[in-house]
């Protein structure tokens, strides 16, 4: 089969590879129908994280099921399948809490910019649709592997609430699916920071009510302005800086709630000012397999549209220009399809 | 009157001083007739933190209302009142969402180690109890202006919840009362992590069900043997140093929280080690005001015994020696009666 390997910053490559076999009776391998690049692949191809040895790429996907292991009774070849980007058992003691993501048998995945795909934990990570879906609900449920579950997580953990106010830190897919994770959890105003203009218009069709254009201290000034003087209830920090875990810590109102799903990339939090801020933080990979349920329903009957934060749809081996057009924001997100 | 005056760290005076006078409409005065020393400030007795000019000391106070300002008419001269070490109006959009100590009015109290003290913001700070309590209710109505409260706010921080785990990290006096709170919203099995044999006896009378005598990395395995390995749901961080949040973030589960009460100094959380353990973090001076009218139900019904904290009563006059009973550990906790 082919799939992508990165060599160096800048040098992603489409290569022939072994193609993945059952190593262990959880597991399943699926034939890829969609896969994409993440913001999080920039860190790497953008020299901000080692890279090591050639290593493939990739952990969002959706396929047919072309094989199973012994254990894994959920699915079966032949079914169409949405998974999450941390494998799961879905039976160990974080699990059963609601953090999948931290599951004591976790594997990241790491090989999904491929025709084929190996998925540990398949027991527990993959969920099938009743049917094979439409092609163009395809995007949406590619997206829920990931940007719209950690969106998801980002507003459940910022503890969106019906009425209130919530503040979007970042434009990217993930910062764009927070808007329509906000939206369906009732926040009444929710204001996208963004200076973008397409990606401001796709905020405000997912249900932003503000756009805040101004970074740092002089975007915390807006959105103290839009708030009452004091901030916003819940924050959805979604980019992984120091620059915008400050952004997103000075923007929320006291007692009000930080959920960050950006990887932190050089933030240390001030234990003081956190704690005369009353902020309630917290972060991490999303659960997305706590949700696929709900969020794969949620595709299919039309309700939200995350597969449109995909502005830019390539055949799969010209994943290099997948990466490079969103290295240069010439896209939000780039689709790849076998 | 007199009060206490701190100079230098281990020089805190006892001195002449004026008598308050009511300054602003919002100003009750009141008779002091318990106060004490907190741990923290044994923070600047002990030179860890800067002094400046020589200064009053002491927040936590009960006593009979003196005389009150014009706009003052939830309490009268005549009064038992038991109020905050945060002064709050109750009535500004951060009190309205429950943060009183983050009142956008708040003044912080920093005189009441004295005979008489002024009570700015006093309309939304005091609170009278129907009538004057026997003197054996004193020193739980005294622990509720600040170590009941802020033990209450550290498990809500934590978000203890019936049948759940706690783990307590921290055996002054605010740490034992953190037990009592546990148990009081549910907590099945309340860890405290303690050294010193008497507040393990008065940990365990308040409630705990295990004491964790180790420190460190060595408590925090500790802690997971008690937790099927993977740490307890909630953990109060009562102390503030960079030491015991280490202890208390990593003897919290995946998805757990952390409620931190103790004034951080030089505390910093990296934020990528944050966010692979989905543990939400949120601290702060209590909002104390939120829950007097329950705390004080609950201390006068005898349901709690937080006075219990106090194992030394010194005339106000020797407030010197509360402050150096404390330092060197005699005391837990020094009252003082004027």
């Amino acid at each position: 089969m082919r799939g992508a390997v990165i060599y160096a910053p800048g040098d992603v490559r489409f290569e022939n590879l072994d193609d993945p076999e059952i190593i262990n009776p959880t597991d399943a391998i699926i034939r890829t129908v969609a896969t994409c690049v993440c913001g999080s692949d920039l860190w790497p191809y953008r020299g901000a994280e080692p890279i090591g040895d050639p290593h493939p790429m990739g952990h969002e996907y959706v396929g047919i099921v072309e094989e199973v292991g012994a254990e894994v009774t959920n699915v079966k070849p032949g079914q169409f399948v949405v998974g999450s980007f941390a494998t799961s058992d879905n039976t160990c003691p974080n699990c059963r809490n609601g953090w999948q993501s931290n599951c004591l048998h976790r594997e990241f995945m790491s090989t999904c910019q491929a025709d084929y795909v190996r998925i540990p934990n398949a027991h527990g990570t993959l969920v099938a649709t009743d049917e094979h879906p439409d092609a163009e609900a395809v995007p949406g449920l590619l997206a829920v592997s990931d940007v719209m579950g950690t969106g998801w997580y980002a507003a459940l953990a910022a503890e969106v609430k019906p009425g209130s106010t919530a503040v979007v830190v970042g434009d990217g897919a993930v910062g764009l699916c927070g808007v329509i994770a906000a939206k369906e959890l009732g926040a009444e105003r929710i204001i996208a920071m963004s200076r973008h203009a397409s990606r401001q218009t796709l905020a405000l069709e997912f249900g932003a009510t503000d756009i805040v254009s101004e970074r740092g201290e002089e975007g915390v000034a807006r959105v103290k302005d839009l708030t009452g003087g004091i901030g916003a209830d819940s924050v959805l920090e979604c980019v992984g800086t120091a620059e915008s875990m400050r952004q997103a810590l000075h923007s929320t109102r006291p007692g009000g709630n930080v959920g960050f799903v950006g990887v932190p990339h050089d933030v240390r939090v001030d234990g003081q000012e956190l704690f005369f801020s009353h902020v309630g933080l917290r972060g991490g990979p999303a659960p997305v397999r706590a949700y696929l349920p709900d969020l794969i329903d949620r595709v299919l009957s039309g309700r939200i549209s995350p597969g449109r934060v995909f502005d830019l749809t390539l055949p799969l081996d010209q994943v290099a220009e997948g990466y490079k057009a969103m290295d240069e924001r010439r896209s939000v997100k780039a689709l790849l399809k076998p």
